[in-house]
């Protein structure tokens, strides 16, 4: 991690400003911190910089939805009468600033996250970031503007039926909902218990996986055989027909589809009906009960007479009030019902690394919303309702435009393949060109602050997953199982992760084995040089998978790297030793040795003679 | 596996009528298969068997409790109006069946399995195995008292709320109650869906444990590092004060834990008051809502008249009507308490292998239970109903006699620490002396069964969760990590299960390594030999953690075996080979080599240095 400028936090706060005061959105913040506030703790984590302190995001900015906790900001979930003053962060808040993130402010959403349009609050109506007579899109709608318009680098939200994600597509940015659990809800008001998420927005993927590092943990236990990337090529569904999508905007999908392709991933349609299904249960059936749970108890309060005071949005009351009359045994035969579509859409992806569909299918007006409030925000919600209900994790990226919006796709995968579907989302993400308010100049501040996105743009050492506590264990290779080799595939599929180049300490010998594909074999030696590898980190249980078809003459044990650091490495046996040419001369199994045409030459042949089908035989 | 002598499912069908018509129990079964139909099936057994089929449960004779189906006789879930002809059997009998179980018939319950008495049932309340004034237990009656009686070898319960343990700890039996999902409930009559398990009852651990790894399946798929075992000193923890419980009966668990501290087991008291809460929330909490879901809408037919045809007991109805009331975000709020009811258990258990409670408090009359029958029911559950709640796994066995009843504990692991559980189970388990009808004499049939017990007490070669799909990879090691010496901990540790003794292919040599504790370290060599080894079973993450943690200089590879299988193996590295002395010829590391004064004595010595002080270099 490269350390932050000395008084990059203070000077990136002091631009954040600026640019708030240009952009002139205040319905994106129920609540901006005071300057002074902002700036002392911008002074905190540049001195702590300076002393050497390790932040991974020192002096990101932050924006969190007003449905979680910021200590002493008052919690409303846009919902004034709600409103309470909070001691603690919630934690996903706390972890992030732990880590040097800076809160600015809380921002708008849909009254108790009840939306996916952005306009269902007393606090006004959260605009695009582009085009203001549009919908941001909800219901976390001032984060993901914040994050749009470059405000903050980083912005929580939340997600229970797409609301991390309906409004990152629209605003062309990234929003990562990961698997349900591995972020604590903590100090969230809940919408629906059971399928809450806290989200992470923010302009590049990488800096979004950084935040995910900083703000999950391990309370869902990462499973032991969590993979920790995606194979090399990667199988992606996508949704056979597309209901909901405009022309134009199908055909922009068909076209990510194409470069997915092009990136060298297979991709193929699979059936949509049982995730669609998923989707409607949650609007038509049972389950929105949980919202009567998480607030009925507050909206009961103010019956037999409309308190304006409380701020409670028609639309939002109408749903939830409806939800405390459903009986528990519809919500029972729902769950139920839901869990025979999650076993034939689980089917559907049999085979498959993950599912690319379209973020949002439209991007609606403010005012086709509200002649139809309740029909087309659950349209909106067509392709990310059903994530949460089947235990699905998701990647919202940006992928260029059509009909002058912002479009985007999310890849969809199953619970904890987090960074598989990360690695697939970085085929497809690109950054949208300045536009709007940018390219029209009216916001001077926004692009100052934007100009100093290098610094908000670190990446992770490490898959994101790791950084949250999933256990990964380094395997260090030198011959074919490196990146490309034959062997690689092995690893590929097992979920590791490639961890770059490596030098072992001087204390090895190698020698070329007589094994097809060729292969060098290792030992060590008190008369040992140093050998180039490379690392991979595996999950536990693919190292013990992996170790249970190793095949003889090869062995692995403790291997010791040239940095002081150990990880598990290749040996070869005391046979195999004994009998192969010493290559130790090498450095390098894969060096370029044009000069050395023995035993070069040799292996290389004997790749050609397999390739020609001669057996071993008539090569031994 | 012992196949069973010829013609055994024959002479053992044959006697199972016999048994049957002499203890004249006729409320134990809503419906026996008729005579001829048994034999010829028994006849097909004792044919697969006699031309070799692999059948790991042949002959064994399998009771069904009436909720769950069997190909052609009616599921009545003990209510006559309910009743449908199945044509498949349920998931959980065709298993059995496959692996050679032979059924003889369905039997009674508590009515849709909503009880843990035996009496709520139109065929009739099922009575005590001895003694005939008090109930069974239940809802599994009928197969509780089928196996207690020695007419069946197992049985099939289901359990919801403790249904398959109750009658085990009432009827001196044992009774297994996988973690949730790890047997199919496809072709189960739902009692509470999110929480309902198929259930084995037999009269001894060995035979249930058998039928578990044929009926269970991998359809909740085990994680990889399932533990396999029990480590050597578990830790287990129990109630610190036992409300429902007699004196006497108290005392008796006293007695069960000294017994288990005695068998080398760390025994601590805990707090138990988050158990006991989620109990509650079965009964007076909405939770219930899930009965109706299931057979609500049957019940509902009869609103407005009753049809006695029907056959609906009383009580069962009053329970399940009122769940039909319940508003479902009354349901959300108390599922959202048991998880916190969970994590405060789950914490409690924190550093524990298991948990010990008693089966069940005491054992009423038919008379109590009449006179206040939902009281004593919730009771009876005081010890089983959290379990499925918090998504925990059990084992009931019976544990001797208290006031002439038959006294049980339950050993309740985490979900899929089935083998952990059972491990634990084996330190208590007592089979019961044969008493009550038995010992008076008035079941001639049952004992003659009984004696042919042998036959139905095969055990399981591998832990059962094996045998139904959960992962393990074979490690053979020769010296420090055998059972009992100085390094076995580790792979106990990790859950690994000891598999007996191996011996290697004539292909290896061996040294003495200068590490401490000592070790041998193993070379492949053309100049081998066969060396004496022991193999564990390992879940494969524990393998992968195992190998990231082991130092220079051990290896882990394939290693042959003499009986022509590979198994994981130990190395040395090279240096370490060359400079250990050569210790081939003792054959096995813990061979007596009394007559081999060197380098025997070394190690030994070198042993007796390190535990008075001596440093590493004055050994050296």
């Amino acid at each position: 991690m490269s350390p932050a400028p000395t008084g990059a936090a203070t000077r990136r706060a002091e631009a954040a400003f600026a640019a708030i005061e240009a952009v002139d959105r205040p319905e994106i913040w129920i609540t901006l911190r005071s300057r002074g506030d902002v700036l002392a703790e911008a002074a905190s984590i540049d001195a702590a910089v300076a002393r050497g302190a390790d932040l991974p995001l020192a002096g990101l900015l932050l924006a969190v939805k007003n449905n979680v906790d910021v200590a002493g900001i008052p919690t409303t979930a846009a919902c004034p009468g709600f409103a309470y003053v909070p001691e603690q962060d919630a934690e996903a808040v706390a972890r992030l600033r732990a880590a040097g993130a800076l809160v600015l402010g809380a921002t708008n959403l849909d009254q108790f996250a009840t939306g996916l349009v952005g306009t269902r609050s007393p606090y006004g109506a959260v605009r695009d970031s582009r085009r203001p007579d549009r919908i941001s899109g909800g219901s976390s709608s001032g984060s993901a503007v914040a994050v749009a318009l470059g405000l903050v680098d980083i912005a929580i939200g939340t997600d229970t039926a797409g609301s991390g994600r309906v409004p990152a597509g629209l605003q062309g940015i990234v929003g990562i909902k990961a698997t349900l659990g591995v972020v604590s809800t903590a100090g969230v008001v809940p919408a629906c218990r059971s399928w809450d998420a806290v989200t992470i927005f923010a302009r590049h993927l990488a800096t979004a996986e950084l935040a995910m590092g900083a703000m999950a943990g391990n309370a869902r236990p990462w499973p032991t055989d969590t993979k920790l990337a995606a194979p090399a090529r990667p199988r992606v569904a996508y949704p056979a027909s597309l209901p909901a999508l405009p022309p134009a905007w199908a055909a922009e999908f068909g076209r990510q589809v194409d470069r997915l392709r092009e990136s060298g991933v297979d991709a193929e349609p699979i059936e949509f009906g049982a995730f669609l299904q998923a989707a409607r249960l949650l609007y038509d059936g049972a389950l929105v009960a949980e919202r009567f749970a998480a607030v009925g108890s507050f909206l009961e309060q103010y019956d037999g007479g409309r308190d304006s005071k409380a701020g409670i949005d028609p639309t939002v009351e109408g749903i939830i009030r409806a939800a405390g009359t459903v009986p528990a045994h519809r919500y029972v035969a729902d769950t139920a019902r839901l869990l025979e579509l999650k076993s034939t859409a689980m089917a559907q992806l049999e085979g498959f690394d993950a599912l690319l569909v379209p973020t949002a299918p439209f991007h609606p007006t403010l005012a086709e919303v509200a002649a139809d409030p309740v029909r087309v925000n659950s349209l909106l919600g067509t392709y990310t309702n059903f994530c949460n209900l089947f235990d699905l994790c998701a990647v919202a990226v940006p992928a260029g435009e059509v009909d002058g919006a912002q479009f985007g796709v999310t890849v969809v995968g199953r619970a904890f393949d987090d960074a598989v579907a990360a690695d697939i989302a970085r085929r497809v993400e690109t950054t949208p060109a300045p536009s709007g308010l940018f390219a029209a100049g009216a916001a001077p501040g926004a692009p100052a602050l934007d100009a100093t996105a290098g610094a908000a743009r670190p990446s992770s050492p490490v898959p994101w997953p790791v950084a949250a506590g999933a256990a990964a264990v380094p395997l260090v290779v030198v011959g074919a199982h490196r990146k490309g080799q034959p062997l690689a595939h092995e690893l590929e599929e097992l979920g590791a992760f490639w961890d770059g180049h490596v030098r072992t300490a001087a204390r090895y010998r190698m020698v070329a084995l007589d094994t097809m594909p060729p292969k060098p074999g290792v030992y060590r030696s008190d008369d040992g040089a140093e050998l180039v590898g490379e690392r991979w980190l595996l999950p536990p249980a693919a190292l013990g998978t992996f170790l249970a078809s190793l095949p003889e003459p090869m062995l692995l044990g403790s291997v010791q790297l040239r940095d002081g650091t150990a990880a598990v490495g290749f040996a070869c046996d005391a046979v195999a030793a004994a009998g192969g040419e010493d290559i130790t001369a090498w450095g390098d199994w894969l060096a370029d040795r044009s000069t050395e045409p023995r035993p070069q030459t040799l292996w290389r042949d004997l790749g050609v003679a397999a390739l020609a089908g001669f057996s071993r035989g008539e090569r031994g």
